[in-house]
């Protein structure tokens, strides 16, 4: 497919097959297939080989206590995750799992994506939250169903706008208080009922930062499974540069210019920040606007 | 702000508040303004006055086993909705609302929107899915906190694409089978876990008719309250124009031309199908490729 953007953790090889996940008979095939492959993990981190790929054991490796995630189909080959479903979700903050990310090739990223993604939504949804019942995994993973109220329930995704506003030739940029020193990134924020993507955007700016966004312009998305999101990137030019800042969503902002950007880029020793890993839409989102895209 | 799209649904004037949810003397003090307006539903559909604006009452209006979700300022006048919890979740289908969204002006369905799908999660979501715990209203009616496992849950906004595939001078369209006589659409599907937007529309695309994108061009978006949605309108050109229907999902889908369109939007007698309502963003995407966008 012709993109003119790259984001980190897009392009898995896997064919979803979601035709599979409707039919028990189907998916009886795909768990009995001798050639099928499970992902290994470590809990939700990934095992990778030294170029970076996903390690896959066999059916075999299954624990006693997993069921399957059917994943979907790499060339023909059935592949799963296991779920272990009595651990607690981990959750937003997984900084251990980016020193993987850095040496993963993006289509392996986002095969792991998916697979982590399911895993926790699994975990933080063992109950039905129509009645309260325990549900049981449905559809080969890609879904949940009550036995007392017959409610089915499907993994959430959760759309996030992640956004660079800009005045004249500079862009604004933030850091949160848990970040790295150092690093910052483009701002964020959940879309919420009842919004659009531009309408989040110009919300979020104006409460993060104080700005007015004058237009917005999507670019790209990718998924980030810290646990469940869709980023999706923006630039919005805004109406002045003054700043009023949320402090308890940012510990600090302010505008850089394409050489501070760049310069970042470049790992300078008198670079004006730390970049956003390259895996990271932020990445991608800067980088195009350095580039004029 | 200036956009080249106008889709239904959005524009609300309201100001979303955020950091009154968040302080309890702050909610305290906008449910005691004696200024406050109550929305005024049946069950879930709106109260419209003749010109299609939304009718508010007082909070007197509060029924009693009603809780209060915060909307918002109107021009400083906090704004609510009323919650009665112990009523089923509609769900996708509510035809009958459309005869009110028809005559609405986006900037009021926009503020409906927000209220409809918030009611429908809180509907939906009255257990702890962690811990399966009758969970609390929360931030004003903007997240259910449990009190058992102190589990927080926040509203789920569905991200989905809706897409023309476009070959040559023509654009597809499809129908499912719940859709009234003669309608046809864009072609639809949930984002999932692991995906981008751009993935999801070559996905959906290829599942449900057969057809490969060679590229994803993202327009605009919209919220849709049936039950929490957000609709993101591509454009999408495709191989070939062979198409192979998942017919679970389609009725039937067939290629276009854009006066074939025009004339649906003209609503003339020997239409090749009945247009998708103005206030669905399927009618803005089809709009925006007869008109070259």
């Amino acid at each position: 497919m012709n993109t003119p953007f790259r984001p980190g953790l897009t392009g898995s090889r896997l064919d979803r097959a979601d035709q599979i996940r409707v039919k028990d008979e189907l998916l009886d095939e795909v768990r009995g297939n001798l050639r099928a492959r499970l992902l290994k993990l470590n809990d939700l981190d990934p095992e990778i080989n030294p170029d970076g790929t996903l390690v896959w054991g066999s059916m075999a490796d299954r624990p006693d206590d997993a069921e399957l995630l059917f994943l979907g189909l790499d060339d023909g080959i059935p592949c799963f995750a296991p779920l272990i479903e009595n651990q607690p979700p981990a959750g937003q903050r997984a900084y251990a799992v980016w020193r993987h990310l850095d040496i993963m090739p993006p289509e392996e990223a986002s095969t792991y994506a998916a697979a982590r993604s399911l895993i926790e939504w699994h975990r933080g949804h063992l109950f039905c939250s129509r009645c309260g019942t325990r549900s049981a995994l449905s559809k080969g993973g890609w879904g949940r169903k009550c036995p007392e109220c017959n409610a089915e329930h499907f993994p959430r995704v959760d759309p996030v706008v992640i956004m660079l506003a800009t005045f004249e030739d500079k862009a604004l940029i933030g850091r949160q208080p848990l970040f790295p020193p150092d690093r910052y990134s483009a701002l964020a924020g959940f879309v919420e009922p009842g919004e659009s993507l531009e309408g989040a955007v110009t919300r979020e700016l104006f409460e993060e930062a104080g700005v007015r966004a004058t237009s917005v312009r999507y670019l790209t998305s990718q998924p980030w499974p810290f646990p469940n999101t869709m980023m999706m990137a923006c630039i919005a030019p805004v109406e002045d540069d003054a700043l009023t800042l949320d402090t308890e969503e940012l510990e600090a902002a302010k505008w850089v210019t394409r050489a501070e950007v760049q310069g970042a880029y470049d790992g300078a020793v008198d670079a004006a920040f730390i970049a956003p890993p390259h895996f990271a839409i932020a990445h991608t989102l800067l980088r195009a606007w350095v580039d004029g895209k």
